[in-house]
Formats: C-alpha cells, structure tokens, sequence
C-alpha cells in the first residue's frame, strides 16, 4: 500500500519544465532563453516542487548581468536538447507548490505535504521555472492560505528589507520618525505602510523632476498615493532644500529629527537624508539608484555622530542559516507581513503577468525585462509558466 | 594656625593674569590679542591653578574661526583695562599647577593639593593664560610626576583620540590589521605607536604629493621615521591604486584585510581606506584634511557590510560627566598613555614654545599661529606665559 502510494505520488511529477535563463552573461535581451530542462526521478529524500509565480527584481537583472555578488552557477547536462552546452536558470525569489513529497522526507518537516505553498530560503535558487526538485532546507512553508499568490511572489524581497530596516538598526517607539527617499520603490511603500501600523511617522523624498530636468508627470497624484499609504510628508528633492521642510519635519517629530533613515540613491539625495538626522542617527543604505556614491558632510560624522550603515536582505537570509534565534525571526516576520497583507494594512506594488507556454515564448519575456528595466514604473513583472 | 596658613596660600594667587584670546570671531591674526585679565579672589571651594603649557591644535583655531560645534562664551568684565568689551580667552588643552586650594574643597578630592599636575575635564576651559580658578570637577590630576610638560600638554587630544579609536569601534587581536590615512597627523603617529604596543600591524597612507603636484620633499625620510615608530607599511595615495599594495596588505593580515579603519581626509582618500577593509569592516573618520565629504562606494555599504562612523574626543570626553564606568575608563587612558610616554613607547610630536611676557607679545603670538596653521609640519605650538 505505501508503495503503491510513493508511485502514485512519482507519478505526479513531470520529467521535463521550461525554465528561463541564460547561457552567457550579458544584457537580458541579449543573453536570455526559455529552454526546456531535464528533470531527473527525484530522489526519495527530495520535495518536488512547481512555481505558481516567480518575481523580476533589479538584483536579478544585475545576476544575468554578472555585476551582481551572487551569480547562479552555469551548468552542463540540464538542457534537454543541449547537454553539452551550460546553462543558468535566473530568478531568486518566487513562490511555489509542493506536488511530490519524497518518503525519506525528514518527518520533522510536518510541513511539506502536497499542497502546501512555499518560498525559497536563499538566494540563487533559479525560481523562473516551471518544476523543481529541492530539499527541505531550500524552502520556507508560506503562513495564511488565503494570501494571494502574486503576494506570496513578491515578498520576500522588498517588504522584508523594509521590516528588517525599521526593525534592526535604531529602537523606535511610537512617535519617532523615520525619513528615506525613494519613497515611491516597492521598498519605500512597503516602509511607509509597516511604519504606519507601528505607529512610526514617515518623511518620504521622491523625485520632482525627470532626468531630463522636466517636471515629473503626476507628482500630486504620486503625492496622494504615497499619503493615502499612510506617508506622513511627501516632498521632492527640490522642497528638500528649504527651510519650511526642514520646520515641517521637526514638527512632526516634536521637536525631535529622524534617529533612522533609508537611502536606495546614494549621491545628494543621501546627503539629504543624512542632513536632516538627529545626532547619533543610522543612514541605512540598501540600493544605489543614481549609480553615485553614498556621500555625507565630514562634520555630520564627527560632531553629529551618524552612522552610515548598509543593508542587504541576502545576508540577512544567508545569517538564519547558523542562528536559529534569526529562524525564528524570519518566520515570525514572514507571518507578520502575511497578516498584514491579508488585513489589507500592506499592498504591495501591482503586478503583470508573463505567461511562458513554450520555449517560443521568447518576446513577451523581453517586453516584460524592458518595462522592469525601465523603472520609474511601481509595477512588478512576474513569470509564470503555463 | 589654620587661618595663617589659608592666608599664606590666598596669598600666593595673583589678582589678575595675562590671557589670550579675541573679542569676535575672525582669523586668528586679526582677532587674537594678549591681555591683562582680572582674578578675583578665589571661593572656599575653588582651585586656583597656574598654567605650565597649552597647546595650539586646529580645533582652537576653528573656535576662533567661529566654525567650531563647541566655541567660547564671550563675557564682560574680564579685561582689566576695558570692563565693557566682551573676551572670550581661548585654548582648550594644556597642563597647569595647582597653587592654591580653597578650604571647602572636597576633601574626598585628596589629589588637589599644591604642587599637583593637572589637566582639563572639558573642553572650553580657556586654557590660554597664566592663573585660573577652577572647581575640582573641572580638573583631572596627572599620574606619573616624571611625565615631560610638553607631552602633558599635548596628551588629552591626539593620544587620547588614538587610544579611544583602537580600542572602542572593533575588537582586535595581535594581528590584526588597521589601516589610515593621514599617517603622518598626531593622531595617526599615535595610532602607530599605540597599536604596536598591542601587536597590532598598521598601514599606513601618507600623500607623495604637495597640493601643486609635485613630490613631497624628503618622503623617504617621513616613511622611514612612521616605520621606526612601528608602522608595518607606509605607502603613498597613489602607490594605494597598485594591485601590489593590495596584496602587500592581505598578507600582512595573513590573508585578512584590516577589520578598522581611521580617515582624516576625506573624499578619495577616505574611499581608498574604506575600499581596502574587510567586509563588516567599519572606517572612523575623526578630521576632513581635503575638506571633501566622506564618500564610499553604495555595494561597500550593501555588499560588504562596512559601517561608516565617526569619532570626535569632545563627545566621549563629555560622555564621562554622566557615566562613572566611562570615567574610570579615561582615568585608566590617561595612565596608560602617560607610562608609555614615561616609558619611550610613545613619542609624542616635537613642540614649540611661544613664551608671552606681556601683552606686547603678540607678533610671536601671530607668528605660532601662521606654524599651526601651515600644516604638513608635525611640530605642535604651545603657549607658556612667562
């Protein structure tokens, strides 16, 4: 009877998927390809798994790129029709179903049954495919079943680095003030509404202008959002220079500047952040949009005593590995924004779907690289295989 | 008996001193003057203390600049000859004497006695004159009674800022490495020195060339007198481009890079250092040479981990007054710092003494002034009055 059953199950899992990657490093459009990978019988200690959806982030444009610190390994032997020629599966983040369970499966794991929904546990897993096998230390079982699946796609990345950024660096308390620009980026919003549900105020910088010096089309509309959000002052880099901002962010805080501020621009605009913390503040950078160096003022790191610190969400992930108190935390901050997701206190960016039904399907994988690669935009390209 | 010894002592303190100091903020030669100011008679609870040297350091100069985070009060009826104006008497470190104890001193005080060496608790005091009242709690005694003057009134800012930077941002053993620019300052001297008595390696980054170009005159001497000091290797800015450098530096570590990191200068020279630290590294940046921003690469920050931070003497120094741990830390500092002196371990820079007799002695005064504010020299100005 259990045998017939583990047959049954094997039964279920499929010998080939589609998977996109590349082949070479390169520009996305250039180097990228759906390809149709072998997958062997799994073995009876292995959890077989199919991606429901997988996110396009910058970092993995970076990864296809090779200008990123973590680069999926190229390997030979997985491509059906091509086993001498290497291959890469891009994607880190993504979330997926388990459709086979294999019977040497450590029972400890109660969680991995069919059915359940999991995301992966590191970066580099290569989540733009249709089926994998993994072990159960490559995945995280998803909390809150009725949480939606272009959700469960997309976070794990931002709003994490938001949670862990207003959590890790400075002790806040109800009141206090955080500033960031870059409001508008999925991390920004995702800071804004989980700030919010603490009780921490938010002063948000976003650009007024475009990169061509011309005023930035729906700024008041861009304005409201943010605020209906729950930003407490929206205001561009412009207003950032004058003296009303400056009043109008130490009355929100009662007299007190921001102890805590997010950068993901670097150049001026972190100046800007940096300038407007109070003594002993932390600049917490975790992206570099202006392709400029984090800059700050020689004094404000003498006299003011300001910590310049980074952030990267990999790291943070990589450390659960050998702390089981950070586990802990990780899945306790994964059922948070789970909860917070399914009250309706988080929204995440929207998404567009691109459907991949055959190695063919090369061209709307490349209109949806060209719109992530855009920016501007807040909305998020997932991949999902027919 | 009692009352003819209180006298005897009341009458060794003079009625008025000679002060330097400025009436408004300026440049040092156009606002500085010597003058006769008046000294009141002391309280039972005051210490009445002769200056023996005070130093001339760049922060002094900022004061007089007006540029300063700390400046001077300017106060009234202080000048002997024009109670009206306003003076601010400069100088915030040097040594002086105590010559008389008032009766309701704290007897818990048993250092302040006649003959004992002490320096300044806070910054601010004004220690640019010949007498000076004071409160015990204004006053930290000296150990070691063979401590030269000239090193007693050059320990509590260089040194001290040294001492407090290798052992307060980053744990290090015997063998680890610190790197710095700016090797050539007193601080980086002392760091040299300071650290080789805890087997900590240093290296070493000193400008090859003068702001016009061209080679810095006697270099090899400089490296060879930073490398008796015990610097492990002195390079120049641009030998710190040269791949030969990098691997200089890891094997010095055994293959580490430097986990600490201390930049005075700023700019290119601060991203040299911050570039060659180890990931979670932090660099400390204490002065801004260049009057450039500190700057640092985004992925340094998000890749690496390195945390950028700052350090300024006056603040710890002022930390002391709220944390009895903390003061009993500098007590031990200032121990420590003195037997290595005492004991040859640590040369401090050579001095030169500007001696005022009168207030007609003011040219000597301008020409110190012009010494300290030259830079490159590594020879410190201080004050006696005659």
């Amino acid at each position: 009877m259990i045998s017939l059953l583990g047959r049954r199950s094997i039964s279920s899992v499929p010998s080939s998927s589609l998977a996109l990657g590349f082949a070479k490093h390169g520009s996305p459009n250039s180097v990228l390809s759906v390809q149709r990978i072998t997958l062997d019988p799994p073995s009876p200690s292995q959890i077989t798994i199919k991606f429901l959806a997988a996110t396009i982030n910058p970092s993995d444009v970076n990864q296809i790129q090779g200008t990123y610190p973590i680069l999926p390994a190229f390997k030979k032997n997985l491509l059906e029709h091509n086993k001498d020629e290497q291959f890469a599966i891009g994607g880190n983040e993504g979330v997926a179903e388990i459709v086979h369970v294999g019977k040497n499966v450590n029972t400890q794991n109660s969680w991995a049954k069919v059915g359940t929904r999991v995301v992966m546990r590191h970066a580099g897993f290569g989540t733009w495919r249709q089926f994998s096998h993994a072990t159960p230390e490559d995945l995280i079982p998803l909390p809150h079943p009725s949480l939606p699946t272009e959700a469960a796609a997309t976070l794990m990345v931002n709003p994490c680095t938001a949670y862990r950024m207003l959590l890790d660096f400075v002790p806040l308390s109800p009141g206090d003030v955080v500033i960031q620009n870059g409001a508008n980026s999925a991390v920004g919003q995702a800071v804004i509404q989980i700030a919010r549900t603490r009780g921490i105020k938010t002063v948000n910088i976003i650009r007024g202008t475009l990169s061509d010096g011309l005023p930035r089309p729906g700024l008041e509309l861009l304005k409201k959002k943010l605020t209906d959000m729950g930003a407490d002052l929206v205001v561009t880099e412009e207003e950032m220079r004058s003296r009303e901002t400056g009043a109008k962010i130490l009355e929100l805080g009662n007299g007190k500047a921001p102890k805590l501020g997010f950068n993901c621009v670097g150049g001026k605009s972190g100046a800007n952040v940096a300038r407007n913390l109070e003594n002993g503040g932390v600049m917490v950078t975790y992206g570099g949009m202006s392709k400029e160096p984090v800059t700050a003022p020689t004094s404000l790191l003498i006299f003011k005593d300001l910590q310049l610190k980074g952030f990267w969400m990999t790291r943070w992930n990589e450390s659960c590995d050998t702390d089981p108190e950070r586990e802990k935390e990780r899945i306790k901050m994964i059922r948070e924004l789970s909860e917070l997701v399914v009250n309706k206190q988080l929204l995440l960016p929207e998404v567009e779907s691109v459907s991949i039904k055959s190695t063919d399907d090369l061209e709307i994988v490349k209109a949806a690289f060209d719109k992530a690669m855009r920016g501007g935009s807040s909305t998020k390209q997932i991949i999902q295989f027919a």
